[in-house]
């Protein structure tokens, strides 16, 4: 596709008529009124309730939110777990026109009180569970003009908010007569501050047509229907828990928000997908490994048949997928994405014409990030700005572009570093097989650049490790005179692999078992006795970079 | 929803990403080059190709147009079966910019010279077993400058039509590099003339916004995967063969072109339902009928487990749906639309909450057009234009209103008639049921108005039938002085009936087993020997609406 735009004639459709999300749940209202949403209270009890009810909640909300002088356009906080009241909120606010602004509690004090001010937020609601870290910062919060608490309780607290409003109060004084107004599809409905590895978070601002699209696309994904219960996981502060629980009130599917949980303790949310019998949920794979855990260790096993789990954030252990699909073929997807594109970019399904590939091909081609989805394109770019080919060998990086992929961030200098011709460049490096897979291999600043070229520092690791006799192995980028970088590879061998191993056994090893060209090859291996690593215990590639920044260049000049 | 429109702040999203045709196909051809699609040729054997190979054909035709001087914004016709031809000419013509003007081979010479004309088209691409349509219209076609014969067979005929291009000659000669340009997404797509009871065709010019979120609308009604196999049964050149086939690049599910058929020959159909494993297909009960005749004649019946058949046009005869079921429980899913609509506008599928319906009552369920899909607002008038309420009994006109539904016809004067604040109105008189599943009772011209109010002649009718001593009945609206119009039965008895039953009978069966309050039954029931019926046996409402016109306005007088 060039950059240009070209207009036929005009269309007799009604294509003024915007794409809103309210009219995801007026549809759910209008014509699945008696299906279920469930939601587990802080004291562990389910409060139930169905569409039709919790549309005249948001009717509500809609005009006490008017009433407090929210405007069209103003930015709305909400930090909470993922409750029915999160739900609601996501609708009403939208509904008028102002933005979701979402809130994640785990970020730091400072990055919370950038993120507020920098989106101007006008109000905060906020779950008392979670008050203090508002409380901590409220004084340095310039446009906030009230505080609405989310509570499953009553009592009344003492807190030093001010304003403070209730939203049980609030709602219950609210008229349930709510007229929408058709709200222009490109204003933003909702907003996702990114943490990356470095700097201040950056603003990613979600449009109406954004989330339309997107919720049409990961029920096509995931293939949700009526008949279908849903779980919502994934936070839903974080790239709007992936944007799976749209698809409740899209499909009228019944909808299950397991309130606050923690990784520590997985047992609420085995008990939920069991009790209500979920079919579809969401997760990274830091969650789903010690709901499988605890799950393994029951003495009577839950048959989780017609289980599917979109397992996105990192790649999913076999193990972990083949613990669940022994549980009566529950099925972890791996998907990729990230806060800059609402997420959904690839989903990973198996094509018909791939159906006679070995038990074992079939599950190494699960942990690929998958399919890219229909609507959204993706460039592999080498380092000089060249496409490389999708032959599953040539690495570059993915440039993705289309309706729900953000085209720059909130009024943020670093957008021009970040986005180029529509597309937004992901850092992350990866391959596209001939079958159409995409394969992250690698994040930018880990990937070896070496003469134009890009060498995946990840597949060589993982090949080396695929040696019988190695027992770890690192692969970094070292500086180099002549090829900008070359691979070094750290090994550390097995007892036996002292005693018998040779350099040329893993150089053999690396271009018969991996497909390596000679040219991917690290220049130099070295046997070492440990690695260096993080304080949780991750490779410290940081660390190793530091210690060897100099090697090629020194032994070059020697 | 009120009509204005409020503008919230701008987001960071891709919003100018347009919604275009192309996008679907080049999705298909990257993601799903190796799927099938099979295409039956006029002389019974099957053409087999696949995405890939599909859409270099479709470039080099971007590119052939292009040069014979298509524009964006020009309409050029085609007149086709249901093949691969038409399926490409759908997006490379639109692809490009131009509109793919449906050509009905069904409609008068008359008609369709002034669609060709209104529509002001540029091209007419035709079946050459069509040709002589074209041929016999030739002279008075305005604007149209070329030809392009759409053949199997490789003879040159001498055809009057000039000038006159072959299609498989033009495709071969064209490059297959083609840059397609992003289309302003409100351009139109395509174009179907509607033939209705009285006047000239009236011109619906579809968006490629309209059609592609149409294509995620039916797909999820009709839960396409990449698994699926679709037939295109419905005409291409009727509402665009309701959208059906735009599935298959949207999912990559496999596509089947049944080519010509006819009513009266439906074992092709068969044949290519069964060797190809067809899993989607589409159709009216007027050609289902003979295709489960023909499965219920064969000795060996095949097993058609998997199968989805939409059903349009008219109400889905129980014995034809239950007939299908015993098939390996086909499913044949009622669904209602025109080609004002693109055409979905509603779809039955069994909520969840009505499970522990009888067999009987979901049976009887299945029939009614079914349930309103997500994007589209529907309202219920009355002749006064105040809305009633979904109740399942009271009747109002069918305003459709959606991304998809036409706000207007093309240079049409009768468009003012026609729609009313961005609704359609579809002269269509139904209900809404609590469950919300929408039954058409009436067309507008049939429904009796009495009194402000509506009465449903057809339910009235289906309930006289009902009782075992009827025969026969046809229920019209009379014209009265004081109500405007009030409701005459006619009735056929059975021998038994004409020695026993009473007027009083059928009204306390009308009200008992019809539900009917008093002021909806005919104050008049006629006991007759006959019916008037038309040429191909149905009842002749206008023949007995001008028979009785004068009957109560007598009656009342005498």
């Amino acid at each position: 596709m060039n950059n240009k735009l070209i207009k036929g004639i005009h269309s007799t459709s009604n294509d003024d008529y915007q794409l809103n999300t309210i009219t995801l749940l007026r549809h759910a209202a209008r014509t699945f009124p008696e299906q279920e949403v469930v939601s587990r209270r802080i004291d562990g009890s389910l409060f139930r309730y169905n569409y039709g009810e919790c549309y005249e909640r948001v009717k509500r909300l809609a005009n006490t939110l008017t009433e407090l002088g929210v405007n069209p356009g103003d930015r709305v906080g909400v930090m909470e777990w993922n409750t029915y009241r999160f739900f609601e909120l996501y609708f009403a606010i939208s509904g008028i026109g102002a933005v979701v602004l979402q809130l994640n509690p785990r970020i730091s004090a400072d990055y919370l009180a950038y993120v507020i001010n920098h989106s101007e937020a006008k109000f905060i609601c906020v779950s008392d569970t979670l008050v203090p870290l508002i409380e901590n910062i409220a004084s340095n919060l310039k446009g906030v003009q009230g505080y609405i608490i989310l509570s499953d309780s009553t009592e009344k607290n003492t807190l030093k908010l001010s304003p403070l409003y209730d939203y049980e109060k609030l709602i219950e004084d609210a008229s349930k007569e709510y007229e929408w107004t058709m709200i222009d599809e490109r204003s933003a409905y909702s907003a996702c501050y990114t943490t990356g590895t470095t700097g201040k978070p950056k603003g990613v601002y979600y449009s109406h047509r954004n989330i339309y699209l997107h919720t049409y696309a990961i029920a096509m994904a995931l293939q949700v229907e009526i008949k279908d219960v849903i779980m919502q996981i994934v936070p839903m502060f974080h790239a709007q828990g992936w944007g799976v629980f749209f698809t409740g009130p899209l499909t009228g599917a019944k909808l299950v928000f397991p309130g606050r949980y923690s990784l520590e303790e997985p047992a609420p949310l085995v008990d939920l997908l069991v009790s209500e019998k979920v079919t579809v949920t969401c997760g990274a794979p830091a969650i789903f490994m010690p709901m499988l855990y605890y799950i393994q260790k029951l003495p009577n096993k839950p048959d989780l048949t017609g289980l599917r789990m979109a397992s996105g954030a990192s790649e999913p252990p076999l193990a972990m997928m083949k613990g669940f699909w022994e549980l009566g073929k529950a099925d972890v997807v791996h998907a990729y994405g990230s806060t800059e594109t609402t997420p959904l970019v690839t989903y990973n399904v198996l094509k018909p014409s791939l159906k006679d590939l070995s038990e074992d091909e079939k599950w190494e081609l699960k942990k690929k990030q998958g399919l890219i989805v229909v609507g959204i394109d993706i460039k592999l770019v080498r380092p000089d700005g060249k496409e490389v080919p999708h032959d599953g060998k040539s690495v570059g990086e993915l440039w993705i572009k289309g309706p729900w992929i953000a085209k720059e961030y909130y009024r943020d200098e670093r957008s021009d570093e970040a986005f180029q011709d529509g597309y937004w460049k992901s850092r992350d490096v990866g391959t596209i097989d001939k079958n159409g897979y995409v394969k992250i291999v690698d994040r930018l600043k880990d990937v070896i650049k070496s003469g134009g070229e890009w060498i995946s520092s990840v597949d060589l690791e993982n090949t080396l490790i695929g040696h019988p006799m190695v027992y770890e192995a690192a692969v970094i980028g070292v500086p180099h005179p002549k090829w900008e970088e070359r691979p070094l590879a750290l090994v550390v061998l097995t007892e036996e692999g002292k005693k018998s191993l040779k350099k040329e056994d893993l150089y053999t090893f690396l271009m018969e078992e991996g497909s390596f060209a000679k040219w991917q090859l690290p220049d130099e291996i070295l046997f070492v006795d440990e690695i260096p690593k993080t304080s949780v215990g991750k490779i410290s590639k940081r660390d190793i970079k530091g210690k060897y920044k100099d090697f090629y260049i020194k032994s070059i000049k020697k």
